[in-house]
């Protein structure tokens, strides 16, 4: 059995919903990130970028939302959770999550955790990061908005692991100060991924 | 025949020797990129996050390094590019990818698009992001030595397309303020590299 470490409201909502859409056998363990317990003892070591999620397998540790969303696909091909068997459309699929991973994620990070870029003590430069949060997160919605989501889903009819991927980071949206409303796509698209029963249990299991 | 956008000196080298590592016929577009070549006109509308590299295929455009090297890969299989029949060493392979995309790239990004992420007239938050270069981008190469590079490839004994990945983002390093005698596996690997037929070509047609 498989074993997924997460934490409340961080990235690794995505890969947990996903391992719900794929039925996997998971064992669940809760990080309490406040307590910094995803930066300590066997974790730092299962993980050393110190970050959630981190899936173990069979095989070993994996990280990294993307891979993981891919890993999980592939691991369950039954299931249609990506375009498998076209190459052309995988890379579609791979291209929105890496725009959520490497750009979107990357712009919201700079509310929260922009010592990572700057100096922890210069809190001018800090305070100046976290001030360009609602444009730069709100231009890559704005991308997002006129670009995917022809619907129902963020590629077009079929559900696949970019759904719950931009649902994890749409669910931040109210606090990098911008209004979803602005956004109708990105809005609905919420809505109704929170009537999956799969995030709805993600969901409750992240709540603890 | 695809069509490839690139420019010198970014991100889009690592694509770049990828399509020649496969094989691929393609046309090849050098953007002026210090023109802005790459914010404007056609260019703009094909790809308009104003990035390179983009791929056009038979199918449509195709961006995100790591997309893109992976569906190279998936697209001349017989070329081995890519743990491609082993889902868990694939994943693994996409980790790298997405380290080097969503971490280290962004890491180094501070040095001069800091725009990207404060006010662009905030002189002394761009200094302070740039200050901290060195620091970010040396702790993911530390992290890349410690980790991967059992040799001689990224991956162990197979060449994947996470070596041309690697090679890119190290061609900066000296620029990032690095000493890459600090960091041995990454410069052999870095030598090695420079030796292949694929790079040298790639290198030769980014410097126009």
């Amino acid at each position: 059995m498989w074993t997924f470490y997460f934490g409340p409201n961080p990235i690794s909502l995505a890969s947990h919903i996903a391992l719900h859409d794929a039925g996997a056998e998971v064992a669940l363990r809760r990080m309490d990130m406040g307590a910094g317990a995803h930066q300590q003892g066997d974790y730092a070591k299962l993980n050393p970028k110190l970050r959630v999620p981190t899936l173990v397998t069979e095989r070993g540790a994996l990280t990294e939302t993307p891979a993981i969303l891919a890993f999980v696909a592939q691991r369950f091909p039954e299931k249609r959770l990506a375009p498998l068997s076209d190459p052309f459309a995988f890379a579609k699929f791979q291209e929105f999550n890496l725009y959520i991973a490497a750009t979107l994620h990357v712009a919201h990070a700079h509310r929260m955790r922009g010592h990572r870029w700057v100096d922890a003590g210069d809190a001018d430069a800090i305070r100046a990061m976290r001030a360009k949060v609602p444009e730069s997160v709100g231009a890559c919605f704005r991308y997002i908005e006129e670009t995917y989501l022809d619907g129902p889903f963020v590629l077009g009819a079929e559900y696949t692991l970019a759904d719950p991927y931009l649902l994890t980071v749409a669910r931040w949206m109210e606090g990098d100060g911008l209004d979803v409303a602005d956004f109708p796509k990105v809005a609905s698209h919420r809505t109704m991924m929170l009537e999956r029963e799969t995030v709805q249990r993600a969901l409750a299991e992240e709540a603890g």
